[in-house]
């Protein structure tokens, strides 16, 4: 590996996890898959490989998956599978619709009318009208399209170290991905409301909107770059921030600021949505209603499945102005799959179970974190926990080296979990919706041994 | 409906075939689903309905595609189920593997290597690295990515008319959807090479050469706007442009010319890859190497699968300045769906069938054109043929009122085919790749019974 190559991985967001960029990383490592990790790399580009050891996944099922031996896994790290590994009920829709028709959306068909209508229903306010791509990049691409047409304006307002997707714009808009001295004169960061890192902490009086003072600086930014407030994209769990709570009232003023530059509000809930906080958009928490919402990874179990939601006014106003037509999105298959998926998540009172399971896993993290003097915080809503690790509780130094060994050392224990965060130090907790209390009780179990086997400065 | 949305509704491009922006372009038509377009127009946005009066599909098999009453169509349009519709070796594919297992390219898997290997297997060349993606909008941003990293500039050169997809710098590539005033400084526009409507014909001395030197000017926008020369995107069959067939020299001078400004040559093989043009690879009937090739539409025969393929030295070079990933793109799953398209284009002979059914099919609209005034030109390759439709043969002045009478008129018997070209009289006939000659002769009847019926100035 070059010292290039070594810059650009230590580079890397950590919300990766352990990742790897070329087979030397590999050999004399002792790695099992050596046969595999070689006719890979010999084909396949750009996606980086999990663990130092890589794992081979042959079959999956509700929360487990298992590898070529038939091992299982518990899988604490996956949330496009939301509804659970090869979902029956997901798997048969598609199986059904695949046989029959497969085509696009310029043609009437019932299922996309019908999923339509159903995911309208799940959204307050007047965000009723749907539109269908394929993925979560894709979603965030049409949200600044609209926002953009609809405005006229073309700054976007971000947080620092967000994650948005991998487009040309949107990968410009994800703040995680390259150089602060890179950034174009269309998008502004801020930043991001963490209560345990953050400038100011959850006693701090006023701290959402304090928090939310920071747009001040981008709004004022965008306008002086000559660019204007064509939106805010947030990602209302902050994944690539490191999982954070922000303050009740934090979006409510973050919301008023943007509006009142004349810009659109637009929730990224490709991570949030579809009942990962334990209400069904993450949104609902703060008590807000964007004007453009785009959803992503769970929306189809892993069929190939996003959207944007926004109001009729919005969506007439973008048609005046522009067209917009996705191949794939909104295909009979992916409507079948989508409105499975919803069908799960509506039969199985998903939403209040993640709320119950939450609670329960919060609960059994917050008793480690009296035991475990490397977690420093944790913090997190329904199935999306997080652990801040730190070397020192007083200085609060980030545990990042320490860290990155606990994926590796879960894995044996059959565990699969990932990292996050700007300083790569968060244990990032995402299990499939439909994880239970006992698969909660075994990882709160197998942290336990793990952490008490992590010694700082190791 | 509004003047201006009359006006972008003019402006849309004609490859959309008879597209409607809203509900009162039905209202008192008579159209016969009222009350699923009503219902869609409720929650559904983004996608036009194709046809004045718009049909609906409920089920695909082969090359028909079937209405709610039972009636079948022709398939004449649609290239994406290119192995047939609801293609019994593809269905079969997706639901063993969605029924197993369905995550993401970081743990290793085997399908997904088997299938590199196997696709990287069909490019001639050094073209030996893929990077799966979900659609065709995304591979041609990954190439972007790519061609702007590696050669450290940002302009591109694309054709007059073209489409590439729909996101922000796709968007701007696809120089047909906007006007040319809009056009940023990092795009080149060129003239393409329409031997029938361009400033040369066939019969012009040297005439590769002469439409090959519009890049030049291209080339030279760039360097004085500041933005050098990335790449060169081209689809090779000219969809947007109206089909056309370049000089057989042509791409051979565009490349160098591309390659000796410093940039790279990415052939967008979306819609001539996969044995459309009777061969793998459109490029391959133009004796060029591009650097980078993107892939999408019949890649999963309707699954959302898309790829980049390059060279092993142009991957390392971008992996050692940036990374990427894509969630869904190239899951177990996607990799099944692609890897079963390959292998029935090769266990039916698919390619030197499309070669054949062209042949017959080019011969017969031909004769067609021989019988019909309205016929200006033939032109297209394999399964990719178009007719310019003129007022007058002399003048050869565009009958676009007229040809877009058809699709509708087809439509009445039983042929589904649409319209393309900058001009909007360019019949476009790109049906499933296991269209025969029986349905070739079907297709040819249909056309001269309404090509009979079309009065020049109605």
């Amino acid at each position: 590996m070059s010292e290039k190559q070594a810059k650009m991985k230590k580079g890397r967001p950590a919300g990766l996890g352990v990742a790897h960029a070329d087979l030397s990383d590999y050999e004399g490592t002792g790695a099992v898959h050596m046969d595999l990790i070689k006719r890979r790399a010999a084909h396949f580009g750009g996606s980086l490989l999990f663990y130092h050891d890589p794992v081979q996944i042959v079959r999956g099922e509700g929360v487990w998956l298992y590898d070529e031996n038939g091992r299982a896994y518990l899988d604490c790290y996956n949330n496009v599978c939301s509804v659970g590994h090869c979902n029956p009920r997901v798997v048969q829709a598609v199986t059904k619709q695949a046989g029959e028709l497969n085509t696009h959306t310029r043609y009437l068909h019932e299922t996309i009318i019908e999923y339509a209508e159903k995911l309208a229903g799940t959204f307050p306010g007047d965000l009723d009208m749907c539109l269908f791509v394929c993925t979560g990049t894709e979603a965030n691409e049409l949200a600044m399209l609209i926002a953009r047409a609809v405005t006229g304006k073309r700054g976007a307002i971000v947080m620092d170290h967000s994650y948005h997707g991998n487009s040309t714009l949107i990968g410009e808009m994800s703040t995680s991905t390259y150089s602060r001295k890179k950034r174009p004169d269309h998008i502004a960061a801020v930043e991001p409301p963490n209560l345990y890192r953050g400038r100011y902490n959850a006693e701090e009086p006023g701290v959402g909107a304090k928090y939310a003072a920071f747009v001040d600086a981008g709004i004022q930014k965008l306008e002086a770059n000559g660019q204007g407030v064509a939106a805010l994209m947030c990602d209302g769990i902050f994944d690539s921030q490191g999982g954070l709570e922000a303050p009740k009232d934090y979006f409510e003023h973050v919301y008023a600021k943007v509006r009142a530059a004349g810009g659109l509000c637009i929730a990224d809930e490709v991570q949030p949505g579809f009942g990962r906080t334990g209400r069904m958009w993450g949104f609902e928490q703060y008590g807000v209603l964007p004007d453009i919402v785009t959803l992503g990874k769970p929306m189809g179990n892993g069929h190939p499945v996003a959207g944007v939601v926004t109001t009729p006014e919005i969506m007439q106003q973008f048609a005046d102005k522009s067209f917009y037509f996705n191949t794939f999105g909104g295909n009979p298959v992916s409507a079948a799959a989508g409105k499975a998926v919803l069908e799960e998540i509506e039969e199985k009172n998903l939403v209040s179970h993640v709320a119950a399971v939450g609670a329960h896993l919060r609960a059994g993290l917050e008793e480690l974190a009296t035991r475990h003097e490397i977690i420093g915080n944790v913090h997190g809503i329904g199935l999306y926990q997080a652990l801040d690790l730190v070397k020192d509780r007083e200085t609060r130094e980030a545990a990042r080296e320490e860290c990155q060994q606990i994926p590796d050392a879960l894995k044996e224990e059959g565990i699969l979990l990932g990292l996050t965060g700007p300083h790569g130090n968060v244990l990032k907790i995402r299990p499939p919706l439909v994880f239970d209390k006992s698969n909660a009780d075994q990882l709160i179990g197998s942290l336990d041994k793990v952490l008490g086997s992590i010694r700082i400065g190791s």
